[in-house]
């Protein structure tokens, strides 16, 4: 088992790679705990979770509105639940997004811990301390900066995980390896078969590493002010193509990775070999690196984008492989770059 | 003018007390300012905020509901209010409750500041970080602790507040003297018909005086571990007065002090000569110390207080004017206080 720390600016996290589920125990209050978990989790794996009170949600996003707050709200109160309550959430990135913000603002934050169930969530979504839910079709519009004290990332959990919820973790796997730590890129390379077979021995010491590289980036920057926005390298072109065409969110990030990287090769900030490298590796992941969509349709969302500031948008490029870089490009030669190198 | 700074974990505000309205737009950006205030304010002085997007609600507390929020996050993302945005809440103590919850969780918290309208809001309400809504008639129930950047105390908008708010806010003026502001009270003493008139000279120097009591302790204490815990003086019992009679907030403080001072005197804490210049003090500001109420009832209340811990309750009691003390009593004896020397 592997440790690792992010220091917020309230409280810090330990994320424990390796640990099993079945250690919670050791590492909540011996009273006042409530779990929230959804019911994939709840049904495969309910018998190995601490007799509890347990709220189970929806799987998936439709689970992440203010309704459902409310009557998690309403359940806790019901409950006893009070100040010195603590709120473990079990599962995937939903669940994690939904029981941070519960425990950030129930009676002004109670302590909360992760046991991150999906790949995605141990190397992503579980780290950092971003929470929220959705508003109308808007992501995470509602939400707080607040660290679990915990993470457990059991990785023998995700051998009951679906293959495409697997490749969605890689792709976030690849990303970290990309904006900061080559050598892992390199490790990544050499083992896609043991990956794609879920080998745990490689996988707890690739999430290691994985989490390491996300755990330093927001111990610098917290509330993504700077260092931080390189974690949305992928992230710029991958929504917009999720938003357009409801794929999902790894795979958009792929698509995503793709595009920012045939655009530093493009810029010589990237040697073609490298370009090839990385979409090889994508595919070798079984992860898409292009898709049938109208790029006109792509670029408008683009141009709503979050992060857009007047005409220009801050792109995160590759100064080589490990080395992401922050620039500002202006819609106009994003546009000439998609109509000269895309045709989808 | 004078400015108080609060210190919180995350940000620090400025308190300008006896600064006007008028200048409001001296402390907020020159674009992307959005308001947050009631109906009674905008009717009274609407054509003297800036002209910029305002989000009206119903005054009172039953504005503070998460339905009530839903419609303001979605009026934030209609109006393209993004990461960048500055939310201004102008009103009492519900608009500082409402804009400081929202702006601490639109888009994962933008910036807000306060005009506090009311004399409650500007010595209580508006200071120290504590925002939150309301919950099947549990107060607070979702909220954070977060300091706006600045909040403008206008004393000449008290000249319209009714006469039962401002004696709200006498009340805890009161109880910032008691805790820790002796000379203070002395003051507050020989200048209780200036009070009852609204002579502003004389508020907006009180009124910085209470607002730098309330400063310093929530600067020491924000997250209310140990220190803050002295602003509930008067507010245990005084809750449960206002839970079972619905009385208004300051009434049922003003009720608790005296009840407090009672069981501080009790204890030999307290001379009965300071105990009746409280109750004197009160009396004169146009507040009850006492109501025609069942005991048991309010007892009942009592038993359900959040502060409870097992069979005792953390009670704030004076040692003396000006100087409170954090005293665990048993249930028991405070329900032998109250049966030896309350008949309501």
């Amino acid at each position: 088992m592997e440790t690792i720390q992010v220091k917020g600016s309230k409280y810090n996290s330990v994320i424990y790679v390796g640990e099993r589920l079945e250690n919670l125990a050791k590492l909540i209050p011996g009273k006042g705990v409530f779990i929230i978990t959804d019911s994939n989790i709840d049904r495969i794996y309910g018998n190995r979770l601490p007799p509890l009170p347990k709220f189970v949600v929806n799987p998936g996003e439709q689970s992440k509105t203010l309704l459902r707050l409310t009557e998690i709200y309403r359940w806790l109160l019901d409950s006893g639940a009070d100040r010195n309550s603590f709120i473990v959430g079990i599962g995937g990135g939903v669940v994690c997004d939904i029981t941070g913000f519960v425990a950030s603002t129930y009676m002004r934050g109670v302590r909360f811990g992760f046991v991150a169930t999906s790949l995605l969530a141990q190397v992503d979504a579980s780290i950092g301390g971003k929470n929220g839910v959705n508003l109308d079709g808007y992501k995470n519009i509602v939400g707080t900066f607040n660290q679990p004290q915990f993470v457990i990332c059991d990785t023998s959990l995700l051998k009951t995980l679906p293959e495409t919820e697997l490749s969605n973790g890689f792709a976030e796997m690849v990303k970290h390896a990309l904006i900061a730590d080559a050598p892992q890129f390199n490790i990544l390379e050499s083992n896609t078969n043991r990956l794609n077979t879920c080998d745990l021995e490689l996988l707890d010491s690739l999430v290691a590493s994985s989490v390491g590289v996300k755990a330093s980036i927001v111990t610098a920057d917290e509330r993504e002010s700077g260092e931080r926005k390189k974690l949305n390298f992928g992230h710029t072109w991958g929504h917009a193509v999720e938003k357009v065409t409801g794929i999902p969110h790894g795979q958009a990030v792929s698509i995503g990775m793709a595009f920012a990287s045939q655009l530093s090769a493009e810029k010589g900030l990237l040697t073609p070999d490298e370009c090839h490298r990385i979409t090889s590796l994508l595919i070798a992941l079984n992860l898409p690196v292009s898709i049938k969509a109208n790029t006109n349709n792509i670029f408008e969302a683009l141009q709503r984008d979050k992060k857009r500031c007047s005409n220009a948008i801050d792109f995160i490029l590759l100064e080589g492989i490990g080395k992401a870089v922050i620039k500002s490009l202006s819609l106009v030669e994003i546009k000439e770059f998609i109509e000269r190198k895309y045709c989808y």
